[in-house]
């Protein structure tokens, strides 16, 4: 299954008179709109493989249909996605579950459908069959040494896996933690967990960057060993200059103010990256934008006003990528919708009228600040959004397209309605 | 201080360009304007008294300048609001806070000023100047009833104040409660509670509803004696037709999801109306729609819905009314912003289209429902509330008139630096 | 593998002379001793039928060995148990996973371990392989009757099932909810699932009770059905008398008061009863008493208070369940833990002097009130907990004659490592 | 008002027969009793000047009686309790509160009260009369330098105070945040705050340490810019070496795991020390281990564990502080049972069998791990924190004595009814 150039014109042409009187309106509206569509198009958002296929809870899981059986169709998915956004041009492999069996061909499709390899995953939470130790009770963490050498082990080939395909950074995602008090002693967890990324650092490329990913709970449910931001921060600062946190937004405590960590991580030089998706009451991996919008424009205003701080590359100096589940939606819907808000998100953040704001905080005047805020986010940008994609070569809608595509009954039609991917 | 015709006509004048072609293209895009301006026309929002000063904490207090500082005074900061915005026709007094002198006056005045009464707000969670016995313990649950006589009588001799004055309703907020294991019987903390109820409820005229508040913790720190949406529903229910809870947005415990409940009690025939605010961690009492617009839009979407499922005079039918603390804005100015929250998101709600949400829902189309809502959030609607203001003889933008005619010096000119409203 | 009388009697010889001194000087400290000596040995908690193999979470599973393959082996699981402890002798079955192919045989079985049938669980929340219609949407609420039709059915034959076996009640825990905003119109949602429960109620003989458990989260993460206690409260009150609550301690929202929960619903009599287990951060499924043992003890407290203030006979008027998983222990130990906690929490709340709790309650005397809380929470129990496991013929300590005995071990071998139960 | 040493000898000798059965029996059970009885001897909590009045909150405050008019009556109070249990020596000042007017004088006062001084408290929360810029909008993160010189200026005052009564430590609360999205740029409060507390601490004599408290919300409910542990870390880190983090036990979100947060801060050579409450909430400050006394006791047992790794004074090489509200409870009854609280935690986590505990975890024996905590919490060793007093001279039961004593009676009659101590 692939999306034709003339099935996008056709489906841009359909809608282009529409579209045309929005985006004059827009820009009437908005100093600078042809700037916040540049910057737009230069966005990304990498798409995790593992996202791909229907999600599941521990109480189960409701397949689709037509998920994809391999990392060539996994590719093939976010080519999908890529073709009609112009926005997911990169994939984030998981290992050992996406491990190429021919680096070279592997690249070369991805480059067919005009994808980069994003950052590479290990996998410490699950034990593999036929591994030889168990992560029962944790993995850089582990009591024991010959268990946490095993886990670094992994992540060294992970780091193998992704130099071949041209990645530059690697996730470490740990459910390492306890379930009980008295299991861990935290002091050692965090010494041993130190020690083993100390190794796995210094089997990292010099170009290369590592994430450290904390997350407050799940699957450990009393401490987790990487816990919160400032567990990650202590960590990576240890670690050194190619170290960075990574920030998911569903992995906090309840009423956290994630927006001012971002804040902070980017002063600090130590805000590595996103996984975007959204949440009500824990990880629950919700599509990004749909439960919370305006703390996700909260994040993307900090973002935008930190990174333009510190001169950096909004396309390209952290990484961007969505990590959802999908149990009640097509996954590729699922994703298109969460790029869509993202991308809205930074639009808004990008319309903020910097030195107004900034006037206003140095007066107190914080109804005024509020009013600057609320009106980026009240003004409807998604013309802004829409003309990015058009002129990419992408689809005005992207939703509408895939379902008048019939895309999923296609999937089905190539792949059987049975196919399970690898994932959550 | 008082806001003159010809100040808004004036005012109105220099944007009615700008205003008319951003109504025009909205007109463009949304179904339906027409009958929502028409609404958002009919649509009132009660202030309350207590909310015209410097809000303040346990920690302090940090006031403005030219608070209110008699019942007069306040009806006349309600006034200059209503005139600013003709939303917010409606004044809440609570007592004792707000005891009038001379009824007749009072009723006047108000009308002067275009407002009406709405409900009147008993307080028997402070001790007042003389009180002969202390609410230390509790009011309606106490252990001792002379003490719940005393808080009897006191929200009859409430009520009577109410009558003279054209109110039609009684909210009863409790802070009864707890604060550590073993303080309280529950089930008698109940029963004296509901008992204490009956007797106001006897008191009540025909014509008037009584609303039951409920509220997680505040200012007791282990149990509320209505401390949920259940309890209050189980109280109301046993109480009989005229009683009704009334759900304050801040009163939760974290992540609850409101809109459900506000779904759920309108069903049962037994919501009674709201408290508007918003809040990041508890009752925080911020500007509404400041932290969690998207969750205003959903509580209206819910309450749109189900006011049409029983025909429901939208503006008439239920109590809509703010309860907010301004710890660090201009009160006046916080009330405007809230007021125009609650009409955009009123205003979107009103604007989903009905019946192909419920397709999408009987269809199980998860993605097609979060994209009708999403559209409506994402949609700019705010010309349709200006264009109501404008309708009615309101300012096309309320806080920028305010700021302009320098209400706030006025006042402080008028009533001076150092006063101190009564409330929070 | 079975636990013969002669190793527990050689067990508890080992320990006498200790149990002795210590049970002598807490009699000297516990008025009523024997009297709680009588309640505990009087007083059972039923062992789910789930929760004897090890359970995972979405992110992987890692499991022990010697899980029950059969209905049989779980019989004989529990019936180790309560050979250890005599305090778990009834078991609650979950079809489809545990439908008996010979009642009675199963119930020939059941008795030689000495257990009854307590409540049976029904299965909505997944699809069985060859179901014709799933669940991803939902079950008793499904927006189609044909799947809402399909549910009723499943919750009558297992009804029917637990007569056949001598079981008195049907516990329904719905994963009924929505995952996204608009997904649901939780009217309708109340609505269809009411109806379904009406259906079923209507198959209930006479002599049953029908637990209606709710849910604040998960698997659904933006609403449930039947979400808290007042929704739950309010379908049974319309289903009818035999129709009851049905309280799990993961099942709230941060920081709910659940004594206070369990205190109203008792008092309304709509109280069912427990699924215990305990949590930090959602439904954790932790050990009973691992993580929050003062509110155990805290809602035993209320139970004890309530159930005699209305008469109750604490055994047999409410279920007592657990329902826990083991993500990291031997599900066994777990559950002879889980048990020893809720028994020394019931023992607690037996101690508590309640003509003197209730003068510090009528008097206001705070302190007071929580030195008469925190003496009886204080004061070791354990002696007198353990006297009534002896005195039934159980062990000492159920947990170190297990180890001794190397019952793992030995189920191990007569089961084999790679075994899994199903379950969660 | 003082407590006669006849007075505690014969309180004493009335429970003496009593307190040595219990003691002996407790001796029986825990090895090592001797021990812990001297390092409970050893230790001491301070009390703070503020909490010796009733507590309010922003609803009101419902005063007790007999209140402290000066710093001179607090000494006082304190006096009354460390005379009554020997373990509450110290008292931590709040300037401008408590600003001496003779130092010598208040020195001679402490002393033969036996009280010595703790860390001095600074006070940027509130307005003082007369004080030429406000705090509205921040103190040490004010985007006004003059206001920040003011705030900066305050902290080097108290220093010197403390200089003078011989205290060697500054706690610095800092209400400073923000209530709305867009009031603040987080990171230029951050760099503020930052360069303030670098004048601040250079202020700092050799011999003292500068303590940095975080908390997560209020007064301000959007931000605040010591907001959790982390962002103290990464101020002390920056500070140097006299730099240290407080941690308030209510200063977390929802389900914090306070005890890691202690274990990591104490590895990293940076917790300074310790408020003591407790809460279900927020910052309820409630009665230490009036809610969750196993967390208290799992936090002990970090502490224990971790100082005696890094060989350090449990006595004196951290600060312990009591900071608790109360609202319905006589104040110095509350902080008798604080005190008890605090003393019967450190006593439990003093008898855990370090090297089996070690063991258990060197062997992921979780169940082991769980049931050698669970021992020690649920022995009861009130014998050994009763004997710890009697042997310090202080009373076996200190709320009785004072109950039978009169002693609020007492200081009505001295004092008055109507007094209000300053404070929160």
């Amino acid at each position: 299954m692939q999306v034709l150039k003339n099935q996008i014109d056709s489906h841009n042409e359909s809608l282009l008179l529409q579209h045309e009187a929005k985006l004059s309106f827009t820009r009437s509206e908005v100093p600078g709109a042809e700037e916040i569509i540049q910057k737009l198009t230069a966005f990304q958002i990498a798409i995790p493989s593992w996202a791909l296929g229907t999600g599941g809870t521990r109480f189960g899981r409701f397949s689709g249909g037509g998920e994809p059986r391999s990392l060539e169709e996994k590719i093939e998915d976010v080519g999908l996605l890529h073709a009609l956004n112009q926005s997911s041009g990169a994939i984030s492999l998981h290992i050992p579950w996406d491990i190429p069996q021919d680096y070279r061909a592997t690249r070369i499709l991805a480059a067919q459908h005009g994808l980069t390899f994003d950052a590479v995953n290990s996998n410490t939470f699950q034990d593999q069959p036929g591994q030889p130790h168990s992560y029962k009770f944790g993995s850089l963490q582990h009591v024991d040494k010959t268990i946490r050498q095993q886990a670094i082990d992994h992540n060294i080939e992970v780091i193998k896996h992704g130099i071949e395909l041209g990645s530059e950074s690697l996730t470490v995602w740990l459910s390492d933690g306890s379930c009980f008090p008295g299991q861990l002693n935290f002091r050692r967890a965090y010494q041993n967990t130190l020690e083993s990324l100390n190794e796995i650092y210094a089997a990292l490329p010099d170009n290369w960057k590592l994430f450290l990913e904390y997350k407050a709970f799940e699957p450990n449910f009393y401490s987790t060993t990487v816990g919160d931001w400032g567990m990650s921060y202590s960590y990576v600062q240890k670690l050194g200059s190619k170290a960075y946190t990574l920030v998911d937004l569903g992995h906090h405590l309840p009423n956290a103010n994630i927006e001012q960590i971002v804040a902070l991580l980017l002063m600090e030089g130590k805000l590595g990256g996103f996984h975007f998706n959204d949440s009500k009451y824990g990880d629950d991996d919700l599509t990004a934008g749909a439960i919370k919008p305006y703390q996700l424009f909260l994040i993307f205003n900090e973002l935008v006003e930190g990174m333009d701080a510190r001169v950096m590359n909004h396309a390209t100096d952290l990484g961007w990528m969505i990590d959802a589940s999908h149990n009640v939606k097509d996954p590729l819907e699922d994703l298109l919708q969460s790029v869509e808000a993202i991308m809205l998100a930074y639009a808004q953040a990008l319309s903020v009228p910097r030195r107004a704001l900034e006037d206003a905080q140095q007066n107190n005047d914080v109804v005024t600040a509020q009013e600057i805020l609320q009106n980026a986010f009240r003004t409807d940008l998604r013309a802004l959004v829409a003309e990015a994609r058009l002129r990419a070569g992408a689809a005005l809608n992207p939703v509408a397209l895939y379902r008048s595509l019939n895309v999923r009954q296609n999937l089905i039609n190539e792949r059987g309605l049975k196919t399970v991917a690898t994932g959550l």
